[in-house]
């Protein structure tokens, strides 16, 4: 393949076919070699100009991710006929449907090795996520009544920490039950400042991707 | 310094006096070689026969911490005067008013270089600490009826990872304000679980914990 005039085309190129592989084979079995092989002729220093390791394509690929997701939350934010709890109903819907999901559950990186991983996670869910998208909603919650908390800031932060990682299956290894006892002491804390945004779809749904993680899990250790 | 005979000895001494350098100087600006500076002549074969890195050395230092953590747990849990609500309100007290805690506090490690700090720190929390304390509590409770809840294991997780995590300022930076909000929100959210537990006493020793650290992060910004 000659040299690409394009770079952004590169990356963009890399980031597709490291996905699928991550997808088809899981991370940790999927090799640069292996990303190579599929790039159609691509050599190895074209990779390496972009990315200084396999970890680097995984964090560009979940950055394409979270972006997106952002997009979503973003999108919903600045919606003008939803008071503020259903802004927040509407983004728990669209987070547990978004067809994107399923694939990110088949990925499921090994955080145990992949500790950094994890901590970019919880950093922009914290620092990012939770300001950006979650604490303007609480508050147009507070101001048209239909959320009650002193506290928005905090609360955003302590909804998206408890969604995104305790509820994370890739980051705590849960059985399809114990997804959904935990979802169901969610919602009770949701409850708690007023928030009664779960239902029945949102149960069922959050039921499906347990099953196909595990199905995926079982897959991987074969 | 004679080989010794007594290899426990050694694990000893090398971590009380890593745990005293972290505190003083700060983990990051800690090296193996200030650390058997203050060995008394113990060589470097000698400390590396035990530990593989510096970071070794603060895992096991945190582990000790947490040792010690569990065994206040244990004490609580198996005490038969306090029902199940009383024994969360003790432990809640305990924990932010044990000495330790201010140590702690002083050595701050940053998660940021020590992203596998964190996970073991998350894996202890919610695949040690939750089921083996925290959840023979809620169980009780839920029998002695000062605790509502139908999914005791996952309230169990869910608080920990709250408290240990998110509360957790030497891992999510906040200020003394914020941590109090967080506390706040925390209160809030565990009455929804009919679990009136914060009080006035744990409230002002929270905001001198905070105050700790913000000095020593100023005086190590220095």
């Amino acid at each position: 393949m000659a040299r690409n005039k394009h770079p952004e085309e590169t990356v963009h190129l890399i980031l597709d076919v490291a996905f699928r592989l991550f997808m088809e084979k899981g991370y940790e079995q999927t090799s640069i070699q292996d990303i190579i092989n599929h790039l159609g002729g691509l050599s190895k220093g074209a990779i390496y100009h972009h990315f200084k390791s396999k970890e680097d394509i995984l964090v560009a690929v979940t950055d394409k991710i979270t972006h997106e997701s952002n997009q979503m939350l973003a999108t919903i934010r600045d919606r003008t006929d939803l008071n503020g709890k259903e802004k927040l109903k509407t983004i728990f819907k669209e987070s547990i449907s978004r067809p994107v999901q399923n694939d990110i559950f088949t990925v499921a990186p090994d955080f145990h090795k992949n500790p950094k991983l994890l901590f970019s996670l919880l950093h922009e869910t914290i620092e990012e996520a939770a300001p950006n998208y979650i604490f303007p909603i609480i508050k147009q919650g507070i101001s048209d009544g239909s959320i009650q908390t002193d506290y928005p800031e905090q609360l955003a932060e302590l909804i998206l920490l408890t969604a995104n990682v305790w509820m994370n299956p890739m980051i705590f290894d849960s059985s399809e039950e114990e997804t959904y006892y935990k979802f169901m002491v969610f919602s009770q804390m949701l409850k708690g400042f007023g928030l009664d945004i779960v239902d029945n779809e949102l149960l069922e749904r959050l039921r499906e991707l347990a099953v196909i993680y595990q199905k995926n899990k079982l897959k991987s250790a074969l």
